[in-house]
């Protein structure tokens, strides 16, 4: 291990005690950073270029810092440059990388500014770019769920409450539900990128320096839409915008665990109503008449890896005010969620292209019970019936509902967004304002 | 009981086993319920407002259920009417209202509705309102936090990290830090209300009906932004808009118990550099000398009830499309949840108003020791040492830091945000722009 | 409001404020303590029989108190007496009562004790008796189970991997696997009872009191195990306690969600399998044709509320050692959650006993692909084919395959505990030795 | 790759999908399954000896699996056989490693046995030595508490409630309350481990199979306590078992939190209590004056991590009965869990052991008002007042508290457990009894 950059020196070997005390504090922490890395490598960048504007220090160093770091970016991009136990994390990895490369002038690095806010600008990067792909995820799967809609908007998809048949429902409107779910996804990953998009650097340890740092030239460096004001806020939104983060994930993944559900039912022997394509199947080690929808179910198990991540922070959160060591357990439990979720939800438009849907079997399991609903409305419109008397009159005179083409149903049922009425365009309205 | 909508008559006594299947299915649904009748209620009028448009009822009929709604809404909020167990919920209760009042006008009431939707309508309006809520306490604390960083501008407070003492702070910097994040949280709670702010009425049961429903006449009656136009996810929403709400309050909240640990500290005898008004304390029935901050405990505690509220929810969530009873179990949590937090939120006001500062023993509480990292930056820009050896130096030359006035080193700290430069206009700005 | 115990007199009228804080602080505790007035009273007298065993209090007082705590049990039975706003929570009115009914010699109560400890041991006979409900009712659970797997010992069921049919399995097989998990749901139960079953009545307010109290005879008195002998770790324990039982309880109530999934599942229309009873189902508000098994859905259900308790109380869990008031509120949670779940055991079964099997419709969802792992084995057995050529060879001719009759697979299962050699008296023997 | 055991074979190139799907699917299994490995090969080895007692496999086959399974163990120890990508999980490398190395023999490993059961085993034989260890670790930190308690007895340490001073308190009673409590963690850790003691191999996939399987052979060679009967319970029990194993560990990190609070407390500059070691002390990268008790607050965070994998598993299970692969995801989760636990607690005895404490701070810390308590139990015994009155006479005469020693009062504390009668004799005797 490199010097940590707060010790005098590495003097003499640790104790077993000692080592196992690192290996605690650690935790890992070099195997996580090397998600983080560019983004610190980024924001060091802004950092220097600021430091150079308010003449802390010169173009010429600037200069040089600059190469370095892309040195640093090029060699960590191709692998030459291992991210590994010789450091304490990737903070000062890069430190001792300028120091190493470039002497005196690697070591100004570091003015006026703290790994607090270094850590916490790293982050705000990566969550930045997480919700981004997250927006872009979840546009694509309400794009392949609406043409989806389209395709199979008046297919036959028997409607369930309590899991009991309830009416003559369809695959598109089956789709468009996602679809529209998506776009709210979307949305929801857009509000809450514009809400964190704040820039923490220039806060130092949490109550700022003595230099007047340019915190609206780092502001815009990097893109973000506002400085974080306050010093103190900024190391207090530590775990808060992890929070919030894992929040907008929470909510599309909750919409993938509900699809997968619903595939996972529509797909046993029983219902019979879709096939889910081989690439996410699996057999068994022992039975050998098993095809599994493996992936389908790993997909609705993914939701819990949100829960676990945000339960983790969140336990974490009863502190006082300022940056506390626990802090830094945020970190695993951020990137796990994220990295894991981004997966499952990039897999979703391939999974639902793969599926076969049997339309004859979906058709065979409308009965003519679920005809009631539409037939006591037809009592109140068409023979003058109050509704709570036609609905009490079929109840009680079940036997004589006749069965009717599904189809027909499907198509009188024009309440807006219902299944002869689905309002593609309006959906599709909000998709494209995204 | 009153007879369900959905059973033929109130025959023969039930068995002891009905009973207690009844009392565990009904869970206090009537109880619950009072918070939600006056929003369905309100849903209810625009529901026949819409018949009456599509030519489902007469001008004549929705004239009396007006009439009949606005009398249950009177004798409901003076307490002559009375959500009790003769009712299975509210929804039921007021059609029992209308055609008791109206007899065969008042059957007509749930027409082409369904309580999947009504339950939907009147929870989304009930979710509305209480993020409204949410983001004016959280204007209301942003606002006093920056009154009192205002004039707590210049007190000193130690600057803590892991608890240890690290540089010089203020209280004004404290406050600020309160102030921009309950802009935040503001911002947070209208963000998540625009996303929530779309109408389920009229998707019936999860499926449409076969009514040419008027959805954008009940859209704009209830001040809706759109509609959600597909009736599957209106009912999938059930649940995941449940901890959209809580997410936004419980981004409040932690920085609520963030805000009580502080001053759980801050107010020991060991700190004493607050003391919290007397209205917000208690004494103990065996120890006379005890004089305690039980409000501020209460208020750290707050956010558990929004974890337990949240969880409980979440908990419910791995189920197929459609609507299932469990979603049932969603109101108790949810209402629990938000009133608890809206009556702690409106009390930290008036909380943070009755703090009086000891601004000596805050200021006896800076020691030397603190002003290193100041010196460090001195020797870079004064001695032109680089960071990393200025850092070096003062580490272990510690004994020659001498002792400073505390205020000084407050208005040197310069960098935007940092308590000589708390940029308080720009927290201004934001709160103003909210 | 009576005035508090650690109050001087109630002088003047409140003020808004102070009423809004008293409202937030108290948090509906008399309504809570209604649950654990009894356990106070119980622990009250135990506390007062020591005190006179070392002195403080004479027989005559001891009689006299005695007296006026039966008499407040029978006033609090019987409705006369309310605790209601008038007091604070049960402890305080318990107080009151005493020294209204009998003057001086009530206001001996609470020498030697806080209400620290006097909340910790009223909490901790409701755990005890909680615990104890928990195992009698998983104990019923598994005996209405194993009789039932008894009688459908060889009725056909399909074994479901992945919700795909797997192999034939039996209703007796799944009935048998709850008799087992609830045997260990009741040794678990009765463990954690054994773990809490210690007394923490006389660490007053957790540092104990200058008087010899008599913990061994309160121990003894109320029946616990050993005395808790460390007043810090007797407030510490305050939430962990609360955990352990919550978690004895959510092991219950996992298994009462599994077997509502599959009672949800296999009485679908497509599964077909089996028929709730009557009494645990309802109709739909809209729909005449339903017929809802909601029970089964709330009881799936119930595990949320466990969740929510137990998240609630161990989010609080972050503090220092000594009570803080933010363990208060970890009252409100464990008595909704036990009450709930307490509530759905008992009707476990009841329901079980309700269900109609459908067995011709279980058969006839047999198919041919079932046997394939059972002609594998029948391939190393009698073929002497090596196992992973046998299933390959089945895989890969699959059309081979012979329908078989379902119950001659059933009874060639033989492994111990498989269909044909349930072990039913293995499981009565665990159950007997509980 | 190598081939899955449930595919034919390994035909063509995976497509980019294809292989996306594999790295969704794959989870990381087998770098997770290096911690089971051992454990799997232990049962696979009961597993073959089982079967050559039903004459499954030969003797002579039982020796050179034997062998074979010998030469795994010792390659995998060594580091030459490594568990990586080539293989889908550590379940398929051992029948892998067994094949290539004793051709058809090999093949005959499987047989009577799925996946589903070898999982559940390897699982099982892990979490009982998790919980051994945790036992293990308990009762060294029960020890050194004790210990500790011994030295420090009648050294002082103020007494707070709500964070407020109280009463004198002594270093004997918080140490001695940590290794009371850590007696009951190591009960517990215990109980649980009986309680899942159960033999879940030869359940196969769920179903049992048409073999006559010696479990019992199994149960015995395995040292697990019984068998556990049921197949559908067996795979039920997956994650039911984790959450119990995770509880117990929670007990035991959750005092780990309180001891960690109080230490990172009495280690402030305000406090000044105690110093805790240089070695899990650490600096800033800023700030050249910190020295940060940085193992003291990953401490405290420790028990997020088990919030975050008791969640995360808990969230997966809403499943019918059987194997969903669902569950597959439980197994992260729980390794992250215990392994992280334990590192933590392993430390705790070398930490309690670095403690300085500052006597002088803490006696100084005392002050008049914490003799209070005593004070009006004097009243009581001494003068004859009652307990309330007495109460409020101190409480509203607060000025004629006088000054004690701070040792007497703590000797005078009489009641069992309390500073002057820690009855650390009865803590011993439930240490020695574990």
């Amino acid at each position: 291990m490199t010097q940590p950059l707060w010790s005098k020196e590495q003097t003499i070997a640790q104790t077993e005690l000692q080592k196992k005390i690192t290996q605690f504090m650690s935790g890992g922490d070099v195997i996580l950073d090397r998600e983080l890395m560019l983004y610190d490598i980024q924001a060091s960048l802004a950092h220097v270029q600021g430091l150079q504007r308010i003449g802390v220090i010169s173009g010429e160093e600037l200069a040089k810092i600059t190469v370095a770091l892309d040195k640093i970016t090029k060699q960590f991009q191709s692998g030459d440059f291992v991210l590994d136990s010789r450091f304490e994390d990737c903070h000062s990895a890069i430190e001792w990388f300028l120091t190493n490369e470039l002497g005196e002038t690697g070591k100004k690095i570091h003015t006026g500014r703290s790994r607090n806010d270094q850590v916490a600008v790293a982050t705000r990067l990566y969550c930045r770019e997480a919700l981004n792909e997250l927006a872009n995820s979840s546009q694509q799967i309400a794009e392949t769920c609406l043409a989806l809609a389209r395709k199979h908007e008046l297919d036959i998809l028997p409607g369930y409450t309590h899991l009991q048949r309830a009416v003559v429902s369809s695959w598109g409107m089956w789709f468009a539900s996602f679809s529209e779910s998506f776009c709210d996804n979307a949305y929801a990953a857009k509000s809450t990128c514009e809400l964190i998009n704040s820039n923490p650097l220039g806060t130092a340890a949490g109550y700022g320096v003595n230099l007047r740092l340019d915190r609206d030239y780092t502001t815009k460096a990097l893109g973000f839409n506002r400085k974080q004001v306050n010093p103190i806020y900024a190391q207090n939104s530590r775990g808060k915008i992890e929070l919030q983060v894992l929040s907008s994930f929470k909510s599309a993944l909750l919409d993938i665990r509900r699809m997968a559900w619903d595939l996972s039912l529509f797909s046993t022997a029983e219902y019979d109503f879709v096939k889910v394509g081989d690439d996410f199947c699996t057999g068994s080690s022992i039975m050998p008449n098993k095809h599994n929808p493996d992936a389908i179910e790993l997909m609705r198990a993914e939701y819990s890896r949100l829960v676990g991540a945000y339960n983790e922070i969140e336990s974490l959160l009863s502190l006082p005010s300022g940056y506390q060591r626990d802090l830094q357990s945020t970190k695993g439990a951020l990137l796990r969620g994220v990295s894991s979720a981004l997966q499952c939800l990039q897999l979703v438009p391939s999974l639902l292209k793969s599926l076969v849907i049997n339309v004859s079997k979906c058709e065979a399991s409308v009965d003519a019970s679920m005809f009631a609903t539409d037939k006591a409305v037809e009592l109140v419109i068409e023979d003058d019936m109050v509704f709570r008397d036609a609905y009490r009159h079929i109840k009680y005179n079940y036997q004589e509902l006749e069965s009717r083409k599904a189809i027909d149903s499907l198509k009188e049922r024009v309440s807006p967004g219902a299944t002869g009425n689905l309002f593609l365009s309006e959906i599709e309205g909000r998709l494209g304002a995204l």
